[in-house]
């Protein structure tokens, strides 16, 4: 069922290379980029604009991949800035090794046999490239990255500042702020873009019902 | 069945302070320390001496999970060492990063509700605390932390040697390594020990069952 049990006997060093290889062969990985850009995978990272519902679509997705007997898990940027990356700030580089580690997590979860979904900010391509870069050929081997674009509009993003950070960065008592004072670049080769119909969001569960249907049309959902 | 899956609805705050609720409530943290010293979990930790068999005992105890129908995984401190913890040498801080790194990921594979089993060197009493401290109080809540301490003696690693690494140490090759020139700090708080018997190192499946026999008498196995 998961790859490492069958690596028993075997050195460390052959282990760690197996291990490594095995996570290629079994698991995909997918990408959205939210608000303007999320990740999603068998392995997943969800990236976005502070308030452009990249949370609420990453649970809305993984309760639609448990109801079809898949086991996910969120990694949510925000509460891996309190455990795994709370020695990060939000300078450039420690965007990029933020990113670095999310998608390495999200790698060891593929490898465990889940589903993974990632919802965080990442506004910078470099740093989405790397993580393209953490998955070798996928023609030659079945990992995937699958980036899916939430091409919402930050006023829209804006209009909800729940924690009011956004009028903070407006009032420039807050800098660096991705989509006032700091860019995002916009993504430009996601395999999914998802935005607002008739100048109207989409419920969560059509969202996330947009990505499971992108799933089953590619055979991802019938992967052991 | 997941902690995130009731989260729905709530604003990303909401969710990291409930999703760390509730990995605190729901599952336990076993650790061992191998060689000298093991860590296991749902999460767990596996520490040892090089070539003191932490890793072929961690895969052991999977394996036997798995026979249970429990999910496990292993975070191989040597497989980390390619990904997540790639930036990571071998000094004093590094090594408390480096355990620090792991702990979180064992927490969040705990709170996707999966046994995790981490295989790894950590010689110091101050990061095995720092572990410790990542849980709070156990009386409070149900997560633990349960350290096995692999009481082999050092010869009999070094006589393994596989990869020739304590020659080197022995030849001065190599510095700060754990147990020939930098310290492993005996622990003292194990939940678990487990040493030769009759001068022989005890099969692996022996030393899984020790440990799941552990898990059994104190209820762990039976945690949905």
């Amino acid at each position: 069922m998961r790859s490492h049990r069958r690596l028993l006997g075997l050195t460390p060093s052959q282990l760690a290379l197996h291990t490594h290889e095995e996570s290629y062969k079994k698991f995909d990985f997918f990408s959205s980029f939210n608000s303007l850009q999320s990740m999603y995978s068998r392995n997943g990272f969800l990236n976005s604009f502070l308030e452009s519902g990249k949370s609420t679509l990453a649970y809305s997705l993984s309760r639609e991949l448990h109801s079809r007997g898949k086991l996910s898990y969120v990694l949510d940027g925000d509460n891996l800035r309190h455990g795994l990356n709370k020695d990060l700030g939000f300078k450039a580089e420690d965007r990029a090794e933020n990113i670095r580690r999310v998608g390495e997590v999200a790698k060891l979860f593929a490898d465990a046999g889940l589903f993974s979904i990632a919802s965080l900010i990442s506004p910078y391509k470099k740093d989405r490239d790397a993580c393209r870069a953490l998955l070798p050929d996928a023609n030659f081997i079945e990992a995937r990255l699958h980036m899916v674009f939430m091409n919402m509009p930050l006023e829209l993003c804006e209009s909800r500042d729940a924690k009011g950070l956004y009028k903070l960065a407006r009032a420039g008592k807050i800098k660096g702020f991705t989509g006032i004072d700091d860019p995002y670049e916009r993504p430009e080769n996601c395999e999914i873009e998802i935005g607002q119909e008739n100048g109207v969001c989409p419920m969560p569960a059509a969202m996330a019902g947009r990505v499971v249907s992108y799933l089953e049309e590619k055979g991802f959902l019938q992967v052991q």
